[in-house]
């Protein structure tokens, strides 16, 4: 099967690092020297991440030889968000059931506890 | 760095097969031979997806040792759209860019077409 648009962002979304140089790129565009400085990393171990996010359409680079900022290009996250969208019911539906089940609980222990009381007296 | 819950899944995610093995299950829960009849690939080649998906929490498998039905497990997609959701200002940005751009363009052309009549006229 072709590694289609949403495969390729989905696999570089994953990986922490990659994740956390999003996040800061949300602040505003930056150089690689300022992106590598809150990791514990090399500067050739970020390029690496970087040009895994490039490649995803994530982020884009200025044309500038020494300095390339980097800045955040949130398109693909918007198929990201259209995919999972489709499986929302699924996971609302696990928290209802799950809402059911402690609401009967809650319901459970206030007759057992009505007992309980009524015994006492 | 260690491989976080968002990482798995992303991880898991990231595969066209696995995505299509998960939009199958909305339908309800169903055999690994059912589950296959789609894809052009080996028992194997599924059960491998289906053990990556579990891994990650996506699917629960039945206990019966000869019949495993599997099913959708979607909570771990809700944290998908969580972070997916903390970038949407981004890509509606520049939707809202792209859509800026469009109406002047077409104003420009509204205006352009106006001279194009008068001179006509």
């Amino acid at each position: 099967m072709v590694n289609d648009r949403l495969t390729t962002t989905l696999a570089a979304l994953a990986d922490p690092t990659r994740r956390a140089i999003l996040a800061r790129l949300c602040t505003g565009e930056t150089t690689v020297t300022e992106l590598s400085k809150p990791f514990d990393m090399s500067l050739p171990a970020i390029s690496k991440h970087l040009k895994v996010l490039e490649h995803a359409g994530l982020i884009a680079r200025g044309r500038e030889a020494q300095w390339r900022p980097c800045r955040l290009e949130a398109s693909p996250l918007k198929e990201v968000a259209e995919w999972v969208e489709h499986y929302r019911r699924f996971w609302e539906d696990t928290f209802d059931r799950l809402d059911e089940y402690l609401t009967q609980l809650k319901s459970k222990e206030r007759k057992h506890g009505r007992r309980h009381r009524r015994r006492r007296t």
